[in-house]
């Protein structure tokens, strides 16, 4: 496994190996990676010939006020796991080797970036859009491949590669849980203990709502009222949203008919948790 | 020399000709073909395997109330103008198989979109980059080619190019003139023969500029009040904007130093004109 800082260093190594023959996988991360990272380059290793691992705490996607500092970092831990789960090139470039001192472009979404946590963090996804673009094109894939655990960040993806006719294909993977229900994510680290057993009442309030739709329920606002009350039980949990959206357009409905998204964002002291489930098509 | 509307149809034919080695040129046009337009398929030609022209009138970068429809248009003229210069291939696109149904994505751009046609013409480069983001995923080109008489367009294109690291290189080439000066444009179709005359003042008004730069004179100031003058002097002419810019940001400045743009728009009657010249670092 090769760890690689520069552009052009990915560049040159991709177009050996499309020179070969190879069809490339690509997992775009902001690194500190668990579980969920893995399923995702398992699911890249199956079916490319080679895979690459981008590991950037992208700057532009932080609101002001929010955890760009202290996003958790462990370049020698990610190495570890992509090591074992078959990587065949990390890239972890600086912001600089991003952005360098003079950057004027973007690429942003109207409709799907507006609800949910486009709502409370309004730059976010104009920053996610970017960096995925120019990761894109630098890495050249073949696949790419999403967590499930940031629905609207996938959904958003999707509908960029497709008004854009950029020329990969985006795969999303199911949501990866520790034991006890909660979602894997890189800021559970922040949980203190009494937290993270707080933290559980996002996945209870997930199944809950799930188990309600998958039971026939298709009023929207029941299994929100229900979703919400399950939440407010615990006292350390402190709501952003809880809504069922439009699974392709990311709008709230009253109504369950076709694809539904059913997302939450709910603070546990000063960390921002998400955690959702998804009735398709 | 093949013409094909839909983005399959180019997908294809471009991975074939890739897969026999071939490099891809690609010259992104409006249409209704001029000298212009063939000097940049010259310069595609020179230099690359295969040759690729799309001809879109793009209508997210026309305002309100711009001249989207009534913007000139003619295959056949076209499609014998790109095969007696060597063209490989015309992608002529509806606006459905562009645009579809829902499109919420764009790409845009700040600092070098704020002035000059950017402050008329608010969404317009928004359109451009979105549509030629979307082309240059479409087809994949190695080298793209764009006029200098769209100076402005140029500059944005090629940071757009740098900002999100797309995969190909950008050419500038220079401007077309008729032979009493007037800069070759698909919009001079529009212009009565009183206006056609008058519209010299374009030329005129940009040669004494670019005389005065290249005889030493650094005052922006001056430089554009004996352009300003000169234009005043047709009564059928009306400024849109008379400015020099720093040719790596669009912004204005007062003393000529590095690389600049002297651009102007003027209406000749109701048709809107752009004219200019650069002098590089």
């Amino acid at each position: 496994m090769k760890i690689v800082s520069t552009i052009n260093e990915v560049r040159e190594q991709v177009k050996e190996w499309k020179k070969e023959g190879n069809t490339i996988g690509f997992v775009p991360t902001m690194g500190y990676l668990h579980e969920g990272h893995a399923s995702l380059i398992d699911a890249a290793r199956k079916n490319n010939g080679k895979v690459v691992v981008s590991i950037f705490v992208n700057p532009i996607q932080f609101g002001p006020n929010e955890d760009l500092d202290s996003y958790p970092r462990d370049l020698e831990h990610d190495a570890k796991l992509c090591e074992e789960h078959g990587v065949d090139l990390i890239f972890h470039p600086t912001p600089e080797e991003m952005y360098g001192d003079n950057f004027y472009t973007f690429v942003d979404m109207d409709v799907l970036t507006k609800e949910l946590c486009g709502l409370s963090r309004p730059v976010h996804f104009r920053g996610v859009c970017t960096v995925v673009s120019k990761l894109f094109n630098i890495v050249t894939p073949d696949n790419a491949y999403f967590g499930q655990k940031d629905a609207q960040q996938l959904a958003i993806i999707k509908r960029m590669v497709k008004d854009l006719n950029m020329p990969l294909s985006i795969h999303g993977c199911p949501i990866i849980r520790e034991e006890d229900g909660l979602a894997k994510s890189s800021r559970n680290t922040y949980l203190s203990p009494e937290e993270r057993k707080a933290a559980l009442v996002l996945s209870r309030s997930v199944f809950l709502g799930e188990k309600m739709v998958k039971e026939g329920e298709r009023d929207c606002k029941k299994v929100i009222a229900a979703m919400t009350e399950e939440i407010e039980k615990e006292p350390l949990a402190k709501i952003d949203y809880v809504k069922i959206v439009d699974l392709s357009t990311m709008q709230q409905i009253d109504t369950i008919e076709h694809g539904i998204l059913a997302a939450m964002a709910v603070y546990i002291g000063k960390t921002r948790l998400i955690d959702n489930f998804m009735i398709e098509d």
